[in-house]
């Protein structure tokens, strides 16, 4: 690291930690406020939020940055305090990076004139988090089956970031893969990397012969009649946010294994997630000329 | 296939003649024109482009579907035809379909009230074409090193579909790949498959030990300065159109030994090559319903 | 299955229940004894064992088939019955099978005029065995770590079947793999397979950049000296048999995170380990002309 | 390297030439004879026979060492010399190394009283063969079809190493591979290697959903009942040596393409080839305690 910048990180869980004493261990020098329940992280200045952000080049907010009601999120603190609190105490120039924002934040922050800039909506960071939910999840169906990938059969429903490298990931440790989409595009891209390809809307004859299904689609795409043709034994694991892919009450019903695994990247790995942020801040500062 | 659609095929090479006879064996009636060298094209019917054209339920030319001059690309006949006559016999709703159409030719088209489109703009087209690609870049490197790719050091310069699908077949083989790229994303994917990443504006200090460089950028990011770094037997294979990214002189007076592989598609695999265009086209039939 | 088999199971745990509902499955009439708590098992007869062995045209016991008392292992039964009382029950042309039968049982077996075979000295059982242990071990490995597998360095002491295995696996899934191993034949493997090599004599340049290092090896190749270069944060997963590989002790007070990982197929995968006593009991009928 | 070593090599084509590069480029003193038409060979002395044997610390002779006629093997002088005047020429302490030596050199050199050893007879110079020899079947089967490996479905006969490396390969080019073996042991390596697996005496159900059939078994596999299942455009490679796995005649009445890939590491990777033997001379003398 040629150029030693002064990082503020007030708030957020061990990753966040973590993330702290990377960025020393890089030579910066590190502020921590927020995070008492955390003990000493290494090569760091615990001080007031106050005085960090009044000194440094950068702040640095966890992900998610904010809890349900608005304030810093701060699981290894017991003060509180709300972002618009938090967002005065920031002089003008100095650039506010955090995890999933929103837009009341985005607002307040352009009210008082800062430059806030949401980490989370990165590509490299999205990519970053892919590899390693397509990883926690090839851990889960390890966990959760008791069959070798090795030999197996499994669908993996879905050929973006996540479909994609999970694909792989099975195919590379002997399973029998067969990926779905709907675009023309994402088929090609699945035959290009040597798996079977089905189109989406059509992967019921599939069903009954899938030792495992993975499901990446935000949308109910194992719904009751489709999950009616599993096989028995076969497991569903879906990772896919917000409402899911499958019918989790039907699943119940058909006695159909169902695992939803959310937030798997600062879960399996949070030392290789929190690498990811600072990479991407980095990238971040670059671009601003900072670093 | 539950439709038999009548095809008229005019010009193209003998993977024209391979597309005729596929479209045959999938059950549908074809008719060929302007291909008299090709021979008897099983299932297919030689007829003149006028009969064809008149009763066919979709057109579709070559791959570039015209020459320099602007007449049907027509490598396996004698006979020439002009764009604009070929295009007057059309019938208004008859679809058009060719490779590298051209804005003439388009314009042409819209003139006379016809609906063409150039299939080589279509992602999945692409990316079957990347993948033959990658494949032919291997298959060269083996050809032109005296040394196995496994255990060999390799570097693949740009990320886009051919750079990725390359660096996984190299890896693949037992090689050490480095993939360079410019963008943060694509650092990311990089890292996320497996491979180690460089920033494409720093890889010097690899070059020297490297057995193979790839290039997939079509702008010339080997220049002398970078190809006196190569190491002696190095061999430099440039992937990319147009320009090309090599400075083929430079490495002519420096003793690099360069190949500079076009086309490889349809020089190395035809037969997958055609089946892609038919794929292809078989897509746009079903998006206008066609099919 | 051409032919139907007359199976008589005695003892085991729930693999080999799961055997005994597998060969069931596959056409063969199966009479199962001293498994009383496993339930109803679908598909086969709960017998005496005089009844099975009786009628029976092959007996199979367990994995392991005894306990330390040289009884019957029957973790699913309250009764108890010793190894030469069970064979007093084998009519002398029935052929038992059994794993790890042991020096005492194949001598009481041959004076009763027996022919007892021990499956698990079968290479066929092996391999299946050991890649169940590498899957575990990679599992083991992303549960064991706060870092992805994807683009961690992994070292693999030992080139036997389990090391080549877990090689491949760990390469696959986007690691950086040094495997170690001390016959030029074994290095001359590692290489063929893409990974770096090494002799196990000389590794310790190597230890303070592994973030796992796996040892396959019977011996005490992670001693003391060693253990003292790993990383901070590195863990050692220890695979090997018996008084294993790493020095535990020296291990707890330098601080070094050890797991050692026995018996991972019939943890992990309970029923692909199953399938693979199936498959070699059939061989051993096969071979016998039985099946 | 830690200790200079004098090499005498005498004989041998292009690959002897470059071993003896190597060799000097690793900071050994190197004699070449026998090679005049090699031009000057980098850090090489080229001398007499007489003078470089009994100079030097090891004789290395060729791949094959002898010519049909029982004559060093000199592809590259119009000097002729007998393997038995040659040995005449070697001080009895000095160790001698050559490929393919055969019995009547052996008894020659054991009544001089020299010590010999044919070091193709060596296990890693075997599987370094195999890895170049897998390395070459797949650039043949790319270059002699006009599909690519990717999504192609191919079958491997014999899985020893060459099979094994091959198949692997295949895999990760994205082909759909089936290998075939006859031991148990070898049909279980397949299953842990994550291919599909069948019995090499009942593969006709298989053939005609071939693309490429690879044969690596010294045996006639392929006969003409077999040949006439392969289907239409299917590639046969035949990479068993002596008698071949294809009855030739018969597929060429049959119209099947076949191509017999003989000596391919020499051929498509000399260099690598080269490095082999140096590494396997090496190894000799490492356990001689010469080095």
């Amino acid at each position: 690291m040629d150029k030693v910048i002064k990082f503020a990180l007030a708030g957020g869980d061990m990753r966040q930690a973590q993330l702290a004493a990377m960025l020393a261990r890089d030579g910066h020098r590190v502020y921590v406020s927020y995070m008492e329940k955390a003990g000493e992280i290494a090569g760091t200045e615990a001080v007031s939020a106050e005085k960090a952000f009044s000194d440094a080049d950068c702040v640095i907010l966890p992900l998610p940055a904010l809890d349900s009601a608005g304030m810093l999120n701060t699981p290894l603190s017991q003060k509180k305090i709300s972002a618009e609190e938090l967002l005065r105490l920031v002089p003008v120039h100095t650039p506010v990076y955090g995890g999933r924002l929103g837009k009341s934040f985005m607002e307040t922050a352009e009210e008082l004139g800062l430059q806030a800039e949401d980490y989370f909506l990165r590509e490299e960071l999205k990519i970053a988090n892919a590899a390693a939910t397509a990883e926690g999840a090839v851990q889960i169906a390890m966990e959760e089956t008791p069959i070798t990938l090795c030999a197996s059969r499994v669908l993996v429903i879905g050929y973006g970031r996540i479909g994609r490298l999970l694909s792989a990931k099975l195919k590379a440790m002997g399973a029998f893969v067969t990926a779905s989409a709907r675009k023309p595009a994402d088929l090609a891209w699945i035959k290009a990397n040597g798996c079977s390809a089905v189109e989406t809307a059509t992967l019921e004859p599939l069903l009954a012969k899938q030792d495992v299904i993975f499901n990446t689609v935000p949308a109910t795409v194992m719904d009751r009649r489709r999950l009616s043709l599993v096989k028995k034994g076969g497991v569903c694991i879906d990772l896919a946010s917000k409402p899911g892919g499958i019918d989790f009450e039907a699943a119940a019903e058909l006695g159909v294994k169902v695992i939803w695994a959310l937030s798997l990247p600062g879960e399996v790995a949070p030392v290789s997630s929190g690498a990811a942020i600072r990479d991407t801040v980095y990238n971040l500062l670059r671009e601003r000329g900072v670093l």
